[in-house]
Formats: structure tokens, C-alpha cells, sequence
């Protein structure tokens, strides 16, 4: 843990006594009881000295400290032989560089890195003081999208998406903050990892085995990791269309239809041979130039890494401009192979994408090392708790195998989490060796309907947990959904105290954030205008442009609110190992959701009305929803209003009110 | 004319035959009747080998060559003694970064540096390849906005603002183009001022005496030029609110009101003396160290250049994050300064601000003679042709004298542009020593009676012409105005044709952008929600941040346009020293535009129909038009649609149907 503690040495020397640093008030207040450093408030603004501020944040962090070595996963801290805490946890889904962004100037505008040299994009740093904010909300899990190395080609908007990974073994040094100068980003991301496990929070990272960035640092040493296409063939470089098949995935028999097509030849003719075919001695020359290895491969080649694009046929979606497909086989794709022609470069085409499907005969076995030695990596540097693996789906099994079980391995309780939105895949998600899938809830929750069914019949059948999110880096925000004033309270309330759910809060959920950061999933352009046009950050989307939430406009209510939620599933945990049963009403609408948990006499009984313009009145079958006989003894309800006893006992009918968009707790025999 | 034919030889020099740089089609098509290099065109995209492509726009211009000095001024070469040239000239109004800014990939997104080494931002070697096409528009004044080096600190968007002055004697470095490696920025504006010139484009440019950025070159040397308060006050720092009075300029009898408000003493003092005063032998040190020279102060002295803001009392606008005011006056204004302690540090109020208004009795002569040296700067080193000079009524009038009397020994035939927005103040300007005022016909063209009011009654009276514009760089798009397809049409042709009259056209008009670059003028914060947010420069203004031109989406209908209307205005120059007669119609509704110009028995009748849902009929009486008899031989009418000779001869009476938003050029007695 000697990094935590460099730090705190670091800032504690450096304490200026000069309140200048502005800071979102949630994080000292949500943080400190009582903020013992200096303090000023400016319009509203609260300033600190940065050095005392952090220093401060870390001698909280390290009250914590048994003398363990913090910078082990907190499963081998504490011995754990599975991933089954992934069952209690409460997650927290952050990117970094938007989630502790903050125009520490305190006026004028969000500039990434400012004059008065603070680095108002998020820092590892700044990460750090958030954990104290998150440890309060209830918060075990810190998820980060990827905090590796980005590219800054080919980007999409005003800086590179953390999913074009430059270099997956590095992190990228702007996370870096300059407030700990001479201290390299390693040692501070160590110390983030340190302050986590110190609180009890574990911190599960995103990883990308798939794709690279265009112009990847493992060009330099592997440019036959890569496929290569003539520069010239670059302005109309696009998957092939095949008119005579649908949007679909491919199966093996469409084969013989996608090579006949004329435009899938004149794609396959568009590829080269890696420049070290080409060229190996002039290769060892361009290896070695100075400057971007993308660009002078570029000039003295003439040939570029291609952008991605779907697996499907005809997908309507645009290339992927940013990224680019690693060469997992050597060979083509062997269902292909017959219709390709003897020196036919390495190529791209859906059925080499889709990899899991559509392998080739020589596993590029040097690639797939590399690939599972990455979490292993992170693992045994910084102690990472878990991760989750992007497309994994489209990965050959035996890839996905060997990345698994390096990782179980290292750490037989690491977490994994299937990037799989499909609920029903649950089954093959716990074969391939994950511990939990993300799951659609997002989905869910702004459709009544499918949110009823999603409890009702989805969630209780689960062999994994989900990850039970509203709304998710990917998504619009719950806040800004349809009568996202009442689904807000309504849809975490049902997910986070369902069965086999996984709590999630989404980075700028809990200050009631409009924007989304991607509009990769449920969201039209027009998602991107949610905000008022004076708004510094007016169209803009965390994943391509530099973004900071919202926190002056925000009051704690929601905050509050999901504290209070993470409480509640916190204290009813025990019945999570009770019985499931659905609940016995006077009548279904197939709007009321319910579930409930029995510990012997004693039920916990959760009803919310998924219809949001009208109110529900509803009856309670105690003995039929218990399936046995209960002797009533005490009814308590609790709803987000507050808590109070029901004049109720040795009945075996309670009587329930739910305005539009209200759910109910309702506790039998017992109290929490 | 050495640098144009050093670039040329260097180009020429470099080509590779390799077709990879893309460009908009009409910069080629309406460059070159038949371009001669190598050229590829991919699903409607153009490339080129850009060093062939330049090479070849400077052969072009080149042609013209008759071996004068085209680094001069153009009034210079001719002998002009007058800036009258601007009479009878056609202007562009350019922002060269945006203006020529294009994603020369050729695919994905635009980046302002790519891999490929081009910058796709504008530069001035791209400004060159842009003169032909302006030329065949009939353009002969390029008007640039400020291209001096610009501030990256305290912005407002992704980059700096034109406006936000770092240097303003150097180029800004983004200017130079990386196809010309080696050849620095100021030999390659040398070029293309030599290139306007050999094509007989002037070249003038913006220049903002009033303001500099907060971390201008200039204060290392003169850190007392500058007002400077404490960094803790930066977050409250804002112009004091003084409800005693209105929004209003304020009067000599308003600082008593002013300077007993207890905000504006609070404001006073926020203010610090600079920090030679403060220290001067630490400042030696400071000046020299190495790094941001505004951060370094920050960092030792613990003060700031502070933002500028407004000169009107309780003006409701925010503070000017990215400019400072300049220090005109060593002293206080002179009617303020019993107000003012005897220890009052220099400090910036309304008063000061105006210091037309409010002058101080000790001018900052070595200021004053810095600025006014800056335009003859530019005279000597580049042969520039005129100049608008920003906030020039703000300054005091002996400065402004100065800057113009000395650009004038210099050249006394220079053309000097008053930013003067009201039509009524041409008297004024023209006695400060202008030849021209911008005016707000941008205004006017967007209401039609306005529109009515200003063609007939403020246009013909004044003193000096006005920039006949229907878009500025401030203003919304004419495309985008209410009934902006018929605008489109109207308003360029009542301007252009009006007596007085300075056509010009906003850098993009004349391709229908309907983006505006910023937002300073008639219009609201959702001006800038106008593209579909799935464009890339959705939200963007190209004042604040990277933007290119939708050259792809254009068609060339508006170009061909404004042309023809150009050519009009040319054919018709001799009748512009005609006279001028108001049109005697059958009826007036106060929205039939209408001015006629006479050479003797010949006359050139102008309508317009303001009306853009009603079609007019009207009877044009012509000896009452003429104010004489004029015996009508023949009848010409010309519209957008065409021209044709109406069968009328030896009448009084000619009647015209003017459809909604149409106008009609009807020639008595001649032809065009």
C-alpha cells in the first residue's frame, strides 16, 4: 500500500493553505461528516486547497487500513475461493474521465486542462476522493469503462472513445493528475485500487479483446496482428452489400452467396500482406522512424488498417471508423477457405469478425496470449477485483476459455461479467465461465409492459445475476425517459430489491443527469439534444468529447433516494436466500409488479405500479402468496414517502394503495 | 513575388502522382474550366495529389503575372491616391480556419491535424487554392477575419477565438500548411496576398486594438498594459450591479451613483497593481521562467488578467472570458478620478471601458504607439489592402486618429472599414477617417418593412458605403431566415444592385450553409441547434470550435447565382454615377422595393417584392420615374428566370407582375 501512503506524504507537503481548487459540494459533503480542511464558498462554489482537500480524503480513506496488502484483490485479501460476492454487490459504473470532470477554476468554462495547471478532465486522483461519496451511497463495486491508452485517430468527436485502445496493457496518461507531478500513472491508479479495497469496494475494470485502435502500439511489434488495405481503397472502404440476403448474421450456407457477389470480390481485392511481408527490410527501417508508426506505414507503404465494422449482412450502421479487427487465425475463416484464392492477403469480411462462429484452422496463438494476458496483467499490478469483456461473443471459445481461466487462475474469486444484453443467454454466459451478464433492463424499464414481464418471468429464472441498471453509459438516462420523473424512483426501486440483481448506478444517475454519454443503445440522434443550447456541453457525449455532469444543478434527493434503495436491499439480504413467491392479488392487471421473499413466517413483499397515469388499489393473499398458512402478526409498509406500521394482524388480506408509479415494501412479522 | 513562386517551385517539387487528398468538387470545378492533374473522383468524392492540385492553382494565377510587385498593396501597384476602390467592389467574408477547412481523407470524420499529415483545418495554402474560385464569383476584396495568433486559454469551446488576441503582430501558427514544410506561416501568407493580388483580390483584414487575450505575448514585456486582480477573486469577478440605473451607456452625471454603489467598491477592490509594481526584482525572474507567462504569474504573484465585459451599465451578458482590456490611460478617467482613493490600483469599470466617453488625462503613449503600429506592421510586411478595425468607436479618439493616420501615410489609398452597425453614424465614421461601414442590412433583410425602410430611405442618403450583407460571421444564415428560400434571392439582389451598396458574401452563403458561426448577432441560443444532430458539427460555432463547410451537400445554384447578380451589378457600374430616382408605381403598399438610376434617356429601374406570400402587380409611370420625359424605345426585363424584350415601345406605362420574394432589373431604352 505504498502508493496510497506516497501519496498522502506527496500532498500533505505540498498544502499551500490557498482555497483556489473549485469542487463539486457533493463531494466534500457526501464525503466528510465534517470537512476539517479550509474551505470557501463563492456564489454557491465551494473552493479548497487541493493538496489539503485530497490529503484529507486519503487520512479518511486509511483509517481503514488493518495492515493488509490492499493492493491484492479484496477476494484474496479475504480468502474468497468464487466470485459469489458479486451476489451482494451494489455497482457503481463510472467513466473516469467524465465522471470526476470539473471546472476546478470555478468560472468560465470546463477546459480539460486549465492555466492555473489543474486538470479539470477526470484524474485517478479525483477518483479517489469520489470513493468516500460512493462508500456512503452504498456503493461495493466501482465498474470503469476502459482507462487504457486511447488513440487519438480517426476519433469521432473532439478526443479518442475509450473503446479505441491503443495500447490495453497501459494506461492512458491523462488519467495522470498533474496536482501529483513526478508520480506516473501507474502508481496513481495503484493508489486508487488501494483506497477501494480499504473501503470495501471492489473495482472491476472493461476490457476489449477484439478490436485495437487504428494505429495500435502492437503494430510496431506485430504488424501481422493487423489487418492491411491500400490507402487508396480507404474513401470507399464499407462492408460489401449483398442484395440477395436480409440483415442477418451469417450462417455457413449463406457463404456461397456473399463470395459470388461481385462487391464482396472488389472488397477482397482492396487488401494487402502486412508491411513486414511486403517489405521486411524496409519494415525494420519504418519500424523504427520517429513520429506515429500508422502514419509513416502510411507514406512508405501506402497501406492502413482498415476500420471495423458489424458481423451482420447489411447492417446499416456506418464503419467503426475508430477501431480495427485483431487477425485472430492466420488462416481464413475454414468454412471459406474453398472460396477464396490462393494469395488472397488476410481480409475482413463478416464471417471473419464473427470468429465464434466462423473460425479458422491456425489459432495466431502468439495474439491469443497476449489477449488472456492482459486481465492477468491488471491483476497482478493493481489488484483488479473483476472485469468485464466486451464482445466476448464474438470471440472464438477457445479464446474466451483461455481469458477466463487466466483470470480464475490468478484469482479463483476473480469477477467476470458477459457483455451480454440477452437475458435468455444467462445459461451459456455461466457455462462459458462468466458470474453475472448486463443483461436488457434498461430496456425494460421504459416499456411497462416488457418491464412487468421482465420481473415477473425474466429476472426470478436467472442462473446468473444481471447487472439491474435503469440506465447505462450506453443508454438515454432514466431521468429523461417518458414520465422519467416517476419511473426514476419506480424502475430502481423494482431492480435494485429484485431476485439475482445486481444493483447499478450509472455515473451521474444519482444528480439526475439528462445527457447520455453514447447513444449506442435505445436512442435516436436527436438524444444528443437534450440539453439547453447554452450548455457548455450542449450535444456532446462522454465517450467522444470532453464532458463534466452537472453537479451545481444538483440537489441530493436522488442521491438520497438510491442510498436509501441500496440500504433496503442491504438489510433485507437474508431473504434473498428465502424463498421466492410471486404474490397472490385480489386481481393482475399485468401492471402490478410483485415478488416476494419468506424466511419461514416471515415475507417480504414488493409491489410497484407500472401503470403510471393511474393509481392501483390492490389486495394481498398472505397465506396464498407465502403458499402456506401465516399467522399474521405485524404488517409494516415502507415506500419512498417513509415507514409505518399497518393496524393490521391475524388477517390474511392487506389492503394496498399504489399511486401511479409507486411501490411498496411491505414486511410480514418482521421490521428492517 | 518570391514566396508565391518559392511554393510553386516547392510543390511542384514534391508531387507523387498519388491521388489521396480529398477536396470539395467546386473548388476545382469552378477554379479551372478543365483541370489538367491527376484526378480521382470516389462515390463523389475528389482527390488529388495536393502538391500537383496547388502547384497547378498558382501556375493559374501566376498567368497574370505582368511583373509588378505584387507584395504591395493593390492601390500601391495602381497609383491609386483614394480608398474609392472600395465603391465598386465585391467582397467575401472569410474565417480562413472554417472556410477552407475540409476532411481531405476523404472518409470518417473530420480531424483538424490526420494521420496523413494534412491539416484539415484552413490554412492560407488552401486560402490561395480558393482565390480562383472567387475570382470566377466575382469577388475582389478578401475580407479575413482576425488571423493573428490566437489564445488557447480560458475558452469558450474546443478552440480559441479569432478574437482572443495572443499576438497581435504574429500569424497564427494553424495557418501554415504541413504540404509546405520548411516554409513558415508568414511566407505563406506573403503568398497568398501576392496571389489576391496577381488576381486583383484585395486583401483586408480584422484588427482589435481594444482587447487582448488574458495571456497575451505582450505582457511579458508590458505586464502595466494590463489591469490585474487577485486570483481569489476570479470566481466572484463579473461587472457590478448598479440598480439605481437602467441599462444604459453611462453618463458623465451617472458616476456618482456609480462610484457610491458598495458592489462596485467591493470591485475596486479586487483589483492589484501589475507585478513589475508589485515586485520588481521577482518579476525579472518571473518574466524569464520558463512556461505560460499569465500561469507562471498566477503561480508567483497569486494575480490575473481579468475577462472583459460590457461598457453599458447592468448589461445582462456574461463576462468575456477569453479577452482583457487594454490599459489606455496611465491614470483613472479623468471624470472618475475624484471617486478614487489615491491607492486605487488600475481597475476596469464602465467608465473605463468607454474611454471615448471617459478618456484619462495621461494617454499610454507607448501603447497607443504599439497599436497604431500594428496595421502599418502588416502594410510593410504583406502589402494587405485595408483593414476593419473592431470596438473602434470604444477607443479614444486620439488612438484611433493615430492607428488611422498611420496606415494611411503608409498607403493613402488603404481601405479602412468602421465596425459601425448603425446606418445613421456614416457621418461620423466618415470624419474619423473611414471609407466604409459595416451598417445592418443582415437586419433589415430578415423583416420587410425594415427591409422596405432601409432600401428606400437609408441606403440613398448616405456618406461613405456600407457592407451590403444578408449574413455576417455574427449573424444568422439567409437559407435559415423565415422564408429563407426566397430570401435567399431577394435580399442579395435589392442589396448588391442599391447604390451605396458594398456587396458581400458571408464565407458559406453561396453554398446555403445554414450553420451560423457564432451567435453574436439577431439570433437565440438554439441558432446553433440548426444541422441534424447526427451531422459532426452539430452545436458547433465556428468561432469557438473546429468546423468545416457542408461542401459535399451543395449544389451549385447559389454560387451561379450570386454571380450572375455580381455581373449585374458590374454591366450596370456606369449607372451608379447616374442619378438616382425613387420608381413612380401605379400605387405604393410600403413592400415594393423599388430605385432607379438614369444616364440620360437610359435608365435601369429596380423592383423587389418584400411581400413573400403575395404576388404584386405594378405600373412603373417612367417620365415620373426619370423626372423628365424620356421617349421609351425599348423594354428590357430581367429576373432570376432570364431576360427578355417586352413588346412595349413609346409608352408611358410599363406594367410588372412580380411573383412573392421576386424582384425584376428593368432596362429602359438599353441593354445589359
Amino acid at each position: 500500500m505504498v502508493e496510497l501512503k506516497n501519496l498522502h506524504v506527496f500532498l500533505k507537503s505540498k498544502i499551500t493553505g490557498k482555497t483556489l481548487y473549485a469542487l463539486p459540494k457533493q463531494w466534500i459533503e457526501r464525503s466528510f461528516s465534517q470537512y476539517s480542511g479550509k474551505l470557501s464558498i463563492k456564489d454557491g462554489s465551494y473552493f479548497v486547497d487541493p493538496y489539503e482537500y485530497f490529503s484529507l480524503v486519503i487520512e479518511k480513506v486509511l483509517q481503514n487500513d488493518t495492515g493488509a496488502d490492499y493492493s491484492k484483490s479484496l477476494a484474496q485479501l479475504k480468502g474468497e475461493k468464487d466470485a459469489s460476492w458479486l451476489m451482494s454487490s451494489k455497482m457503481y459504473g463510472a467513466l473516469p474521465r467524465a465522471t470526476v470532470a470539473y471546472n476546478h477554476k470555478g468560472f468560465g468554462s470546463f477546459e480539460p486542462e486549465d492555466i492555473f495547471g489543474y486538470r479539470e478532465s477526470g484524474t485517478f486522483l479525483k477518483m479517489i476522493s469520489l470513493l468516500p461519496y460512493l462508500k456512503n451511497l452504498g456503493i461495493n463495486i466501482l465498474y470503469m469503462l476502459p482507462i487504457s491508452k486511447m488513440s487519438n485517430v480517426f476519433k469521432k468527436g473532439e478526443i479518442g472513445s475509450p473503446y479505441a485502445v491503443k495500447n490495453p496493457i497501459e494506461l492512458d496518461d491523462t488519467y495522470a493528475d498533474p496536482l501529483l507531478e513526478g508520480i506516473d500513472v501507474q502508481e496513481q491508479f495503484k493508489a486508487l485500487v488501494q483506497a477501494a479495497h480499504l473501503l470495501g469496494i471492489r473495482i472491476v475494470l472493461d476490457f476489449i479483446p477484439r478490436t485495437a485502435a487504428r494505429d495500435s502500439d502492437l503494430i510496431k511489434e506485430h504488424p501481422d496482428w493487423f489487418y492491411w488495405i491500400k490507402i487508396e481503397e480507404l474513401a470507399s472502404y464499407k462492408p460489401p452489400y449483398v442484395p440477395e440476403l436480409p440483415f442477418k448474421i451469417p450462417d455457413p450456407n449463406d457463404l456461397d452467396i456473399i463470395y459470388s457477389n461481385e462487391e464482396v470480390k472488389r472488397h477482397l481485392g482492396k487488401f494487402t500482406l502486412s508491411p513486414d511481408k511486403i517489405d521486411p527490410e524496409k519494415w525494420e527501417k519504418v519500424k523504427n522512424m520517429g513520429g506515429s508508426i500508422l502514419s509513416n506505414i502510411a507514406k512508405e507503404f501506402g497501406i492502413i488498417t482498415p476500420p471495423g465494422f458489424s458481423d451482420w449482412v447489411n447492417d446499416p450502421q456506418p464503419t467503426w471508423d475508430d477501431a480495427t479487427f485483431l487477425r485472430l487465425y492466420l488462416d481464413h475463416p475454414a468454412l471459406s477457405q474453398n472460396y477464396i484464392s490462393k494469395d488472397q492477403p488476410p481480409y475482413v469480411l463478416f464471417d471473419v469478425v464473427k470468429s465464434s462462429k466462423f473460425p479458422g484452422n491456425e489459432p495466431n496463438i502468439p495474439l491469443w496470449e497476449y489477449l488472456s494476458d492482459i486481465i492477468p496483467t491488471y491483476q497482478q499490478r493493481y489488484g483488479i477485483d473483476g472485469a468485464r469483456i466486451d464482445m466476448g461473443h464474438a470471440l472464438p471459445s477457445k479464446l474466451q476459455d483461455m481469458i477466463i481461466s487466466k483470470a480464475k487462475s490468478n484469482d479463483p474469486a476473480f469477477g467476470l461479467i458477459a457483455e451480454e444484453l440477452e437475458m435468455k443467454n444467462d445459461t451459456k454466459a455461466k457455462s462459458e465461465g462468466y458470474e453475472c451478464i448486463l443483461g436488457n433492463s434498461w430496456y425494460a424499464v421504459a416499456r411497462a409492459r416488457e418491464f412487468y414481464k421482465f420481473i415477473e418471468e425474466t429476472v426470478p429464472n436467472l442462473v446468473v445475476p444481471f447487472v439491474a441498471s435503469c440506465e447505462t453509459p450506453d443508454t438515454p438516462r432514466i431521468v429523461y425517459r417518458e414520465n422519467g420523473n416517476k419511473l426514476k424512483y419506480l424502475a430502481p426501486a423494482l431492480l435494485y430489491l429484485a431476485p439475482n440483481a445486481i444493483p447499478y448506478i450509472n455515473s451521474g444517475q444519482e444528480i439526475e443527469e439528462i445527457q447520455p454519454m453514447n447513444l449506442g443503445l435505445d436512442n435516436t440522434i436527436y438524444g444528443k439534444t437534450v440539453l439547453p443550447p447554452n450548455d457548455q456541453f450542449y450535444g456532446k457525449l462522454a465517450f467522444f468529447d470532453y464532458y463534466a455532469m452537472h453537479w451545481s444543478n444538483a440537489d441530493d434527493n436522488m442521491y438520497d433516494y438510491l442510498k436509501w434503495l441500496l440500504e433496503m436491499r442491504e438489510r433485507l439480504s437474508d431473504f434473498y436466500n428465502g424463498e421466492f413467491r410471486y404474490v397472490y392479488l385480489n386481481y393482475q392487471d399485468g401492471l402490478t409488479a410483485n415478488y416476494s421473499f419468506w424466511n419461514g413466517n416471515k415475507g417480504t413483499i414488493i409491489l410497484g405500479n407500472l401503470n403510471l397515469a393511474q393509481e392501483r388499489y390492490a389486495e394481498i393473499f398472505i397465506n396464498e402468496t407465502a403458499g402456506k398458512g401465516v399467522k399474521v402478526e405485524n404488517v409494516t409498509s415502507i415506500n419512498r414517502y417513509g415507514k409505518k406500521r399497518l393496524p393490521l394482524s391475524e388477517i390474511n388480506v392487506v389492503p394496498v394503495t399504489l399511486m401511479p408509479g409507486d411501490f411498496s415494501i411491505i414486511l410480514i412479522n418482521h421490521d428492517i
